[in-house]
């Protein structure tokens, strides 16, 4: 018999998240009801936000101490007792971390192929999209102006620069470490990058500004919000993306500026999420598919192999150690 | 020879404001130059915003210590070197607290006489399009939707809540008091008062918004809007009108929530200010007008007499203890 490897969330942190809050259990492997399929668990997405659903309530309920640890996934279905899915076919899930899961067939997403597979969750399913129409949709970027985006090496943000470049925009990228931000540069074509960890971080991200900033796509909230705040220019937009500064924490803290200088230079922060565009999808990914054809846009994966991996693969990603998506390959 | 007695910010106040930051001066009433007009001011109106001007440049210069208090104020043209203004016209204009001014016809808007005289302080110069546009255009309320306003018995808040009403929304006030909050529910027909001195202010914001809040009209910032963005629905909009809790302290704070919240409920915070819609200020002067005069907009004006009292009736406003448009008399 099989067994079904999880991993389970064993307390909610209250302050940083650690190893010691999770463990490795096996349970059996799930049969399928009428209308579910059996998913086999291909690759597991991280993403910041997974950490901010221990904290509460958000878009989706709180993930509870003493269940498997929810999370987005790519997963092939095995067997099937839904119409629509056949054997073979892959879908978008949250699966939760664990190789195997029963779900209904309104809990799925059917998927294309790509080349590689890993696309699905590094461009496709979550981190394109919401890069795309944060960009697009909220911020509303046009050409000549200066788009600002945090967590800038991060799956998203990587990806939010490079649209905003192909769309005529002047890019700078706010990252950890001097090697990141070279990376934005070098390698992804960002006009500036700046390291939020340096002490002159202040005087850098104004140097790479000049003419102030029209677009700030936030990932990161806190301090860094705080500090863009006071460069942006009239009629600015900020499409507010996640506040992952706010998440591994006991003691968020607020954002001085607000509303202040939103009403000094009247500007808008608007909060989004994915879904939200799901009537538009299939134009952006029309648009993502086209631009990574012609080598306009880059997609760096961070992959790990192993479910057990999974909990240091969050940690770290909250300590800013990945470059690009980070998955863990599962099956 | 008769004499302009001014009132001057003696020293920027780093934290509260008090008489101690004023005093009153006498100068010579000045000569027109070609292109300016002589003015005798007749009405200051006064707003938390002139606190904030002296913390730095804001949506203008900032006021620096040394010179005329400025102050938007409704004035009489009795001599005019400026083509277009002739002796008698009445204007709004930034004549600083004095009794005469000169100034160039740029910096003058020429205003018909309406009865009684001080509505144009009170309800067309600023706070009547400020509330209308705010709510209207901002946050785009509609009928149906529950509406909450700080700083409610305020100039710009007793308006906003009124136009809620005639717009069909749920309206409850945020306000300093007991009896303002009474005023606010028996004397300007709102759904709801919440006095958030009280003990259990959060309790009360609770209890008068039993379907959660879709529409904020922010005058204050600070710990009130922060109770207000944890209630706040899917989709909801902040107008971001001022933030008077922050303006007269050495020590602004931030607010938490933000981001957070934004992207959790996909809200909406906007800065605006009224100089912004210039394009539309007929048609919100024409409904305010005519919603005057059929008896649904009741227009509170808080009335003081002689110049030498602008300095105490600014440091009472900030301690919230006018009701309605506060205006001071000064020939």
């Amino acid at each position: 018999m099989v067994a079904n490897r999880q991993i389970h969330l064993v307390e909610t942190p209250k302050g940083k998240l650690g190893p010691e809050h999770f463990h490795l259990a096996e349970a059996t492997v799930p049969a399928p009801k009428a209308g579910e399929v059996l998913l086999k668990v291909l690759y597991v997405g991280l993403d910041a936000a997974n950490r901010a659903w221990m904290q509460g309530a958000t878009y989706r309920n709180a993930v509870e101490a003493g269940t498997v640890m929810a999370g987005g996934a790519l997963a092939e279905v095995i067997e099937s007792k839904a119409s629509g899915f056949a054997v073979g076919d892959v879908v978008f899930a949250d699966t939760g971390w664990q190789e195997y899961a029963a779900l209904p067939a309104e809990a799925l997403t059917k998927l294309a192929r790509v080349e590689p597979l890993t696309h699905l969750l590094s461009l496709y399913a979550v981190s394109g999209p919401t890069a795309y129409f944060g960009l697009l949709k909220v911020a509303r970027a046009v050409a000549g102006e200066t788009v600002v985006v945090s967590a800038a090496a991060g799956s998203v943000g990587s990806l939010v620069g490079q649209i905003a470049k192909i769309k005529g925009c002047h890019v700078v990228g706010i990252a950890g470490g001097a090697e990141k931000c070279r990376w934005l540069v070098d390698e992804l074509g960002f006009d500036g990058a700046v390291d939020y960890k340096a002490g002159d971080f202040h005087k850098q991200l104004k140097a790479a500004t000049p003419k102030g900033i029209d677009v700030y796509f936030d990932n990161v909230g806190g301090d860094v919000l705080e500090a863009v705040l006071f460069r942006m220019n009239m009629k600015g937009r900020i499409a507010c993306c996640g506040a992952v500064s706010q998440y591994d924490t006991a003691t968020p803290r607020g954002v001085r500026g607000v509303p202040g200088l939103l009403v000094v230079k009247r500007l808008r922060m608007e909060g989004f999420i994915v879904m939200d565009f799901q009537a538009d999808a299939a134009v952006a990914a029309a648009d993502l598919k086209s631009w990574v054809a012609a080598g306009k846009l880059k997609v760096q994966e961070d992959v790990l192999v192993g479910l057990e991996h999974l909990p240091q693969a969050l940690i770290g990603l909250l300590s800013g150690e990945n470059r690009g998506k980070r998955i863990v390959k599962v099956a």
